[in-house]
């Protein structure tokens, strides 16, 4: 299909869902890495731990007491980066500074009562729990009128920031659509208004006729490397079906979407032998009370790791100020993810 | 100016050079940490480490020799993400797997023969320097039909992915104009377009009224922390008079750059007493041939410490999935780089 060769020649690629590009240096796999080692999380965790402010019966920073929960269990983030009583109002200088106030909603979700856990150690039945937590917080903060989008994400281990490994995700919902969202949507749009489908429909099936970056499939739902993956082992969770939001999901559909995570988060863990970090969240309509036929739910995960459980891929000088690069291949790191088990290599 | 307390409500900022938002949460800045720590970069280095391949003298991975250089020295990068010879090309299938052939160069500028150096160790003269070398290689890249974008950066620090402390940078030349420069680019025209001058000219007319954002300032060149800054400490390096590139920097223009780096590089040393990561470069015209009167040079640092020498800003889920996101203001940032000596701490 290619006039060069993708798997040894540098090249840009192009980001379809957010129109931005991205350069591919295959042939810099080999650099020799004598820089910073990250530290794999090897730790073994109790099944409760009496000083975690996630656990079951523990009591918060702030004296709030957690319930004994047995599934899932959600609350306001202590410390959100949002306030939903925000006033509003606008700053404007020379056209050149421009600020306005924003309000909205941190929610912290536990994912399960057991702080040794995390979701590809947990069962479909569980990881299903979460799934429908978030269809549940979606629908409830994405009606409300002053919330026009909804930011569900995990933040997995300590090289992504996460200070707490007992098993959560947050939520961060908001009165204005933040910048990915809102290129994803200028993008879907024009795809959608020019070809009546949507963007992600004829990317799965160009996806699923190569099966080249396709990591893992089942009945609703598709785990591929997208072709203009930023991060070495990024993945795109895709349904088949064309919804909008996760609410969309029926019962076998979220079951999917369950199955789906698990095995990708299994493959992630067994390909470095460590609990894999990472950032990961869905991406979904705006809840700005506008139709959004052209939104197509997926679910990104941005993991940093690149040769091994202790060295990472840096997105700094030229990433920073350019634009991102990678040097594996997205083929290659689908192949690697492909020939990997779907038993958890704990056993 | 406000109407609300840009210093204590969460609100959003414009980037007018990218035309994106980020979110601020000034009340967030009190949220405890409990998450990883860096190890501050507190070493003491030999001048000169036989096992360096950046030393005077040494051998490098590839089997050349440096030669005995006494003040910067430029060599092609061993292990380039970019390379001259690559053929050209394209890939589209269905609009959505769309790639092309990338071809350039990756050129190593060691700042000093001194291993034990970093910019803010070196004096204003040893700087400037380093600047006339950046200009000498803007001058010789730039002019190549094949090259329509010079990237001059720093990576400084483990924690920004660097792998060697001997102090230099880098240059990723390129026949594409990539992502950031391409977005100011089409800021600062229609900036341009709309008001005949320069959109860091009206800024920086701004900031000198208000000074509420200054840290410093020469004859030749502002050091401010941008309005709508990402990174915790992150600064803008502006040259008052409105050059697109390095090369029409006068002598005495040249001699202010390199006192405003080192003046800037010194207060980021003595913040959290440590040798100061970050990463930084230089956004110049794009090298393409077309008249650039709407490009003003500016040098970005982006450094990620937020509280200490050891608990950084982490540009993850949120971030990574929405837009970026501080939790302290860029004023308060300001005002703490204000109030450091201009003589390094180390003496
Ligand atoms: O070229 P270096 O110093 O080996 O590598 C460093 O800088 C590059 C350019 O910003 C990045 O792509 C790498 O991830 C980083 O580790
Ligand atoms: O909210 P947490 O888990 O304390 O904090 C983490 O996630 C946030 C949202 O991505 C980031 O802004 C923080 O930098 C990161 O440390």
């Amino acid at each position: 299909m290619a006039s060069f060769d993708l798997a040894q020649q540098p090249h840009r690629r192009f980001n379809p869902l957010t129109g931005e590009w991205l350069l591919v240096s295959p042939h810099r796999a080999l650099r020799p890495w004598q820089g910073q080692q990250e530290a794999p999380d090897r730790s073994q965790r109790p099944a409760y731990d009496p000083t975690c402010y996630l656990c079951p019966g523990n009591t918060r920073a702030n004296g709030a007491v957690n319930p004994a929960y047995e599934g899932t269990f959600v609350f306001d983030n202590d410390f959100a980066a949002l306030t939903p009583d925000a006033p509003t109002g606008t700053v404007e200088v020379g056209g050149l500074l421009r600020a306005e106030a924003e309000s909205g909603v941190g929610r912290v979700i536990c994912f399960s009562p057991r702080h040794d856990l995390t979701l590809p150690e947990m069962d479909v039945a569980a990881i299903r729990g979460v799934v429908d937590v978030w269809a549940t917080e979606f629908e409830a903060l994405g009606s409300r009128p002053d919330i026009n989008y909804v930011q569900i994400f995990e933040n997995k281990g300590q090289v992504m920031g996460c200070s707490n490994p007992h098993p959560h995700g947050q939520i961060w919902a908001q009165r204005t659509v933040p910048g990915d969202p809102a290129k994803e949507t200028v993008q879907q749009q024009a795809y959608y208004q020019q070809h009546g489908r949507t963007l992600l429909t004829d990317y799965l099936e160009i996806e699923l006729k190569e099966q080249q970056r396709v990591v893992l499939e089942n009945e609703h739902f598709v785990v591929l490397v997208p072709f203009w993956a930023a991060w070495p082992f990024e993945t795109l969770v895709v349904s088949r079906r064309a919804v909008q939001d996760i609410t969309q999901l029926t019962s076998p559909e979220r079951d999917a979407f369950a199955d789906a995570i698990r095995r990708l988060t299994i493959r992630y863990d067994n390909l470095f032998q460590t609990s894999f970090p990472y950032s990961a969240g869905l991406h979904q309509r705006p809840t700005d009370g506008q139709e959004h036929p052209e939104w197509h739910l997926h679910m990104h995960f941005y993991p940093p790791l690149l040769r091994s459980a202790t060295v990472r891929k840096f997105m700094v000088g030229y990433e920073l100020l350019a634009n991102p690069q990678r040097d594996i291949t997205p083929e290659y790191a689908a192949q690697r993810l492909r020939e990997l088990s779907e038993v958890h290599y704990k056993g």
